[in-house]
Order: structure tokens, then C-alpha cells, then sequence
């Protein structure tokens, strides 16, 4: 443990100057889904690869078909390889003039008792990330090594759909082959305590557009004995859930385990903290029977409507439409692959479909739900290491959001991706002055510092 | 009869200037929704007033808050008052080169055995006022009067809705006091057969906006817990009909008589007509229980869906809308008061609406349905007169359709409307070479010539 408090020396003496490199990133504009973004992205992958090279990594700048990748690697050694994941790309700032502060011109103020910087991507992510470059480099310091082979891969494109981060991942799989991810651009609980991220939904889009027979049509002459779209479309998604909220397509649920029982007793007790739902008006919903709501929004697979459209929009006009259109999701949860739910639920329409129409599908996206694994040593190291900075434990947290860069990352490295991160709603992420804190960027990065020392102990 | 002989000798002899003014009147643009047809209307309502003053009326063009009506009267004498309605205004050409025929300049073209005429309203309606307008000079010129008190109501505002017509007849109601109104702008059943349309369906339009109690979310975070207004609607719509094809509000058929034998029996037959389905195919239409397609259209309320809209309606995204809209049309039948109906209507919707989520309405249009006694003797008059023309008789057809005139006239006059005309589907009313044809019009100026004697020989 000698070694684990020199580390933690080193990261709060050198605090300052982690500071201000950070600031130094985040006024670097990497907006990544604008072309006005390019010289941005360039220039922050630079910086970081500058950064990164020679603190016990080679680091280099990986072109792919999009935006660069930043690739930090440690000499092949003993022990696990640990890949660490963040996203140095940013969302665009909207209106400037929704701002308070500089959106790329960050400095320190004093705030709420705590010492805060606003900046695009201040929070989302580049904290996130410079959180265990830091780490790992006061480690590599005192140790002159690592737990295992490190590999860091940032990421240029998260905030525009990570499009190229599949075929990077196939091209560079014997590079990137590792032990665990550790994919860092997730929420803590509070600011008083920690979270893993447990698990994510996957997700499949579909929109289904239900055609008649005929063109639009009179809706006075024919409405009493033609097909009606809207009707057929109405008829199909009111039967999608029965009575108790649970979905009715056949085989649904088939191969979807029990909530585990360690995961029901922790999120009990998350849903008394008042913040837990204080964003949402519940009144109404219908809740899967059997579930509580944090259970049904974590926990259970879902469908819902998007979008629906369809004949007339304008003033009153008395037409039978020739189609109607649904946009839907369906968030999936362990068990369920997206190819199959899409094609249950085709068939599904398909049967239920009238006679004489048609039914155009047009499916979008496709990940699976990504569970972390509670019994590995990986996760164990993470609780450890989070409870022992925050002095309480670190809740097991999920949600009902979809990642497709950590279903890319678990389907095609075959690894099981471990989710922390220190972000707050406080924050405002993808909003007008988003932040973070000076006070918070120093414990992620002594956090860290104690997972790497819990895997140390834990190597056999 | 000899009369009548004679009556009829002059209309034949009188055909070919009857058709050359007719041509003089298609000519007159007189299209009513169009700031640029307004000459074309006053022209067309000056034009009519000169042709009806003097041949036994006294006419003047009446200005209302819209376009000007046609007024011609006879002088007050024993018998019925019999008032004849039509209108000079036409649809707008639409695009001018989809016209094979310029749309006002009309003339007489030898085609598939008929001698044609090309215009926009040629057959909607100009042909089907001059024919009674004709009928009455022939029965004037033999007669020196008519067979009771004869009223002419020629509207200039139909093809915009009829918007002025109901002040115009509040104020006008003393002057227009009548016992039964032809109504002169419906179809025969085929070019061999005439036709009555004996009733018509009443209408409202209702537009629904179901709102949840949050502004738009994150479908993946929120979806499984909070209402989704799409679905509340999607469950609303698919509950309005039951398996049976019958609407679920309470009341709706409440005071809605059976379909009389005679109507049901007519219309069985007409149901045999190869031509009575084939601009539509009825496949996977759901018809209420108990009756044939061609009841539920003419004889059965209706409720039917026209519009639907809510939430994402481009890319895909992951939103739980705040709110959705369906813009609905019910067909009435006799029985159903459309304001009691749309009561009705809100009352279901309101105690269906889950806790949480509010409701809006916006109501538009409101007329009962309009039903002709087939008993009185001015239909057996008319009856009569189309078969001893066609030497077929008439069929006894109805409407899913609103004419909200119809519902004026009987609602503000208190009066039975009788509805004669001569349309055929191939005459392409509202469309690009609209026409009709000059044997058509000879027969229909004959047809009312035949009606006003036998409603002569029904005088007490």
C-alpha cells in the first residue's frame, strides 16, 4: 500500500498541472458531426497522442474512415491487458448565444463549494478520459509499469454515431485483443458517490409503414367498408401490449433471464433517492406487471412509438389515406438479439396484417443489451477501488439507454466492458454550459489510481 | 296530356338554342374560390338573372357576405311552392395542361355516340340547373304559369363550401318558405337509368390531441415508465370498433332507425351492378356486422380516421413524444344529432384518457343527415317523371357523402329535400376535361317537364 500512496501523492501534487492541460484540451473544438469540426478533431488527437507517447506508451494516430482514433499502447508484459475507453470528440455547441460562458475557452471559477470549469465536452468526455491518462501516468511513474498491457483507445466519432469504430475494431482485433474494457464516459450516482453502470439496452429501430389497396380515397364514400390504414395501424400497435404492460409477440421474452436478485435489492433501494425520478412525471404510464419502474426501465426489454403520420395533416379534409407509418424502438435486454426480435416482430405484423395490404418495413441499427458481469476480478477491482476514494459504495446502476459503441466493443473484441464514469446531471451534457469540477476530476483520477493498485494485488 | 306532348315538342324543337346558351353560360369562368373568378361570377350570376326574368319570373341577383344568389319567383297563385336549387359556380381549372379541352370555351364534339361539351362545370352544375330552368320556360310558354309557386335558388359560393348560404336563408326564410326543394346537383344511377338520391349522411370532424403530462423524452430512459401519448391513442382508436365492425360509444346508435325494406331490398339489387364496387376494392375492409357493403355506406353511421401525426416524423430518434393528434370525420345517419354525437364522442374520450394526460378537441362542421320521405307525392312526382322519360325507373340511391347545403335547406326551411340530377362518372367533375353531353341534357330538360305535369295532375 506504500506504493498505491505514492502514487496518490504524485496525482495531488501534480493536480495543478493536470488541470490545466485539461482545460487546455477542452478549448480544443472537436466537434465531430459538423465539417467545421475537422481542424479540431485533428488538433485534439494530436495533442493527445503528443500526451500520451512516452509516459510508458507508444501512442499513435489511427485514420479510419472517419474521424481518428487515438491509439496508446504499453509494452506487452505479464498480467491482464486492460483497454481503456473514452471519446475525445464533442457535440456542437448549438446557439452561442444560449451560453454563459466561452463554450471553448475554459478557466476555474470558484462555485456551489467547488472549484468549476464550463466548456463543451468538459464533462462529456474529455474528463472522463483524462481521468486515467492521469492515473496511469503518476502509476507508470512510481511503478515503472503496469498492472498488465495497457491499451488506451480514444475515440473521434462517439458524439456522431461512432460509424467507424466497427471496422476499426475488426482491422485492429489482434492489437486490441484484451482482458476487459473499461468504457469511460458513464454517470456516478451523486456527488457523494460512485456508480458502475451495469447494464445498457440494446436497441433496434424500425419503421413500418401499412399500405391498402387502394389510392386515398373518399373517406365519405368508402370509409364505412374500405381498409383504413390509420385503423390497421392503430389495431396493431394497441395489441403490442396486453392488459398487465407486458409485450404480446410470440417468443418475445423467450431467453430473457430473472432480473438477478443482487440487482433487484440494489435498485429498491436506488428508487427511494429523490433525485431518482425527479425529472419525470409518472402518472399514467403502465408499468410491465410484475415490475417496478426501475426495474421496467432498467431491467425489461420495451417497445415504443416515436413517431406515427399518416393522411391528412392540414385543415379537415375528408380522405381515406392509401398508408400509415409508425416509428418504433425496442429496447432489448440480455437474451434477446436484434435480428431475432426484428424478425419476430415482422412476422408478427405480417400475420396480423389484413387481407389486401402491404407492409413495407425499414429497420435501423441493431445492438444487443451489454451486461457486465459482477463475478469477474475486473469489476471487483472497480467497486474497491471506487468505494475506497468516495468511502461508500459504488451503486449498481443501469439504464435503459443504448450504446452501440459498447455492443461493438463486446461483439467483436469479445470482452466484457466494464462502465464507469463520474458524470453528473449537473453537468449539462449536450446542453449550453456544460461543466465539470476541479474537486471531482481529482478523485476519478485517484479512483483509478486504486483500481489500478487492486488489480495489481489481484494478479496471479 | 296533350299538354305535356306539347311541352315536350318545344323543348326538342328548342334544343339547339337551348345548348348554344347553355355553351354561352360554360363559357363564363365562374369559379368561386378564386379571388381571380370573381368577374366570371358576377358575369355568370347577371347572365342567369337576364335568362330567367320574363319567362314567367320575376329575377334579381341577391348580394349575401360571399358570392351573389340567383333569385327567381313567379308570381304567388294556389298549389305547392316548389323551389328548384342550383349552382353557377364552378371548381378551378387546376393546371390548364392537364386540360385536353380549354375549360371555357366549350363546343359540341360527335364522340362514342354522344354529342359532347368540354368545360369546368359543364356537368357540375351548369347542366343540371339549365335543364329545369329550361323545362319551366317550355312549361311556361304552353302553360302561361307553372304547377304551383315556383322559387329558383341559384348559389354562386358550392365549390367553397356554401359559406354565405345559411345567413342567406335565415334572412330570405318568409321568401322561401316552400314544401318541397329539388335539389339539382346529384347523379343517375347509369346513362340508361335515372336516379333519386333519398339520403344523404350528416358529418362532423373532430381533431384530437392527446397530451401526456412531460415534454418530449428520452425514449430509451423513459419509455417503459411514462405514458406515451402515441400508444394512449393507438388504444383510443382501436377501441372505437369492436370485432363486430359496430362503434363502442355508448349511445351512438341510439335513436338510428333501421334501414327501411325498400331501401334494403333496392339496394340489394344495385349491389349487383358490376359498376357499384369498381373504383374501389373492398379487400380486408372490416364491414359492420349485419349488413352489406353497400348498407354500411349508405345506411350505417361511421366513424373514420384521417389524418394521425405525433412525435418523430424524420430519422430516426429516440423520443417519447409529448403529445399525438388524429383528425377524425363521423358519418350521421338520421337519428344522430351531430352536436349530441360530438358530446358523445368527447365524454368517451375523457373518461378513457389515463391519469395524467389532457385532452383537446377541435371541432369543425356539424350537419345532421338528410333523409326524403319516399312517401310524399312530390317524389312519387319525380319518380314517375325519370321512369316515364328513361322508361326504366329510377333507382333509389343514397350517400356516405355531406352536402352541408342539403342540411341547411331543411334544417333552416324545415322542408323535405328532394335530390335529382344527371352526373355521371365519366363527366369527371373536379377534374381535368370535365363535360356532358347534349343528349343527357335533352333528356333532363323532358324528365322535368314530365315531373312538373305530374306534380300538375297531384294538385288538390
Amino acid at each position: 500500500m506504500a506504493e498505491l500512496d505514492a502514487v496518490l501523492d504524485l496525482i495531488d501534487s501534480r493536480l495543478d498541472a493536470s488541470v490545466a492541460d485539461l482545460l487546455e484540451l477542452i478549448a480544443i473544438p472537436s466537434v465531430s458531426s459538423e465539417p467545421k469540426g475537422a481542424a479540431g478533431i485533428a488538433a485534439a488527437a494530436e495533442w493527445l497522442c503528443a500526451r500520451l507517447a512516452g509516459n510508458g506508451f507508444s501512442a499513435r494516430v489511427v485514420q479510419t474512415e472517419g474521424h481518428p482514433v487515438v491509439l496508446g499502447t504499453s509494452a506487452p508484459c505479464d498480467g491482464p491487458v486492460l483497454l481503456f475507453y473514452g471519446h475525445y470528440d464533442v457535440q456542437p455547441v448549438g446557439d452561442p448565444a444560449d451560453w454563459t460562458h466561452a463554450p471553448f475557452a475554459p478557466r476555474l471559477i470558484r462555485e456551489d463549494g467547488v472549484t468549476r470549469f464550463y466548456g463543451r465536452g468538459a464533462s462529456d468526455s474529455k474528463s472522463q478520459h483524462w481521468a486515467f491518462v492521469e492515473a496511469l501516468r503518476a502509476w507508470h511513474q512510481v511503478h515503472g509499469g503496469f498492472p498488465g498491457r495497457i491499451v488506451i483507445l480514444l475515440e473521434g466519432e462517439e458524439e456522431s454515431g461512432s460509424l467507424s469504430l466497427p471496422a476499426f475494431l475488426e482491422t485492429h482485433r489482434a492489437e486490441l485483443a484484451c482482458d476487459v474494457a473499461f468504457i469511460c464516459d458513464a454517470e456516478m450516482w451523486s456527488r457523494e458517490q460512485p456508480a458502475l453502470t451495469t447494464q445498457i439496452k440494446g436497441l433496434i429501430h424500425e419503421r413500418v409503414t401499412i399500405r391498402g389497396p387502394n389510392p386515398d380515397l373518399h373517406s365519405g364514400h368508402w370509409g364505412a367498408v374500405a381498409v383504413n390504414p390509420i385503423r390497421v395501424l392503430a389495431g396493431l400497435l394497441a395489441g403490442l401490449h396486453d392488459a398487465q404492460g407486458r409485450v404480446t409477440i410470440p417468443g418475445f421474452y423467450d431467453g430473457v433471464p430473472d432480473i438477478p436478485p443482487r440487482l433487484r435489492a440494489e435498485w429498491a433501494g436506488l428508487a427511494q433517492d429523490p433525485s431518482m425520478f425527479e425529472a419525470i412525471d409518472l402518472t399514467g404510464g403502465i408499468i410491465e406487471e410484475g415490475y417496478t419502474p426501475i426495474e421496467a426501465m432498467w431491467g425489461r426489454p420495451a417497445i415504443d412509438f416515436n413517431g406515427i403520420t399518416g393522411g391528412n395533416q392540414g385543415p379537415e379534409r375528408s380522405v381515406l389515406p392509401a398508408s400509415a407509418t409508425v416509428r418504433m424502438s425496442f429496447r432489448l435486454v440480455q437474451g434477446q438479439h436484434p435480428d431475432r426480435i426484428r424478425a419476430m416482430f415482422r412476422d408478427h405484423v405480417r400475420a396480423a396484417l389484413p387481407e389486401g395490404c402491404t407492409v413495407e418495413f425499414h429497420g435501423v441499427g441493431g445492438s444487443s443489451a451489454s451486461v457486465t458481469s459482477l463475478a469477474g476480478p475486473h469489476v471487483a477491482a472497480v467497486l474497491d477501488g471506487l468505494e475506497a476514494e468516495w468511502g461508500r459504495p459504488a451503486v449498481l446502476k443501469a439504464s435503459g439507454g443504448a450504446i452501440p459503441l459498447v455492443d461493438a466493443m463486446t461483439r467483436l473484441l469479445g470482452v466484457d466492458c466494464v462502465q464507469v464514469g463520474f458524470i453528473l446531471g449537473r453537468d449539462a451534457i449536450h446542453a449550453p454550459d456544460e461543466s465539470y469540477d476541479v474537486e471531482r476530476l481529482h478523485k476519478s483520477i485517484r479512483a483509478w489510481a486504486r483500481i489500478l493498485a487492486r488489480l495489481q494485488e489481484g494478479r496471479p
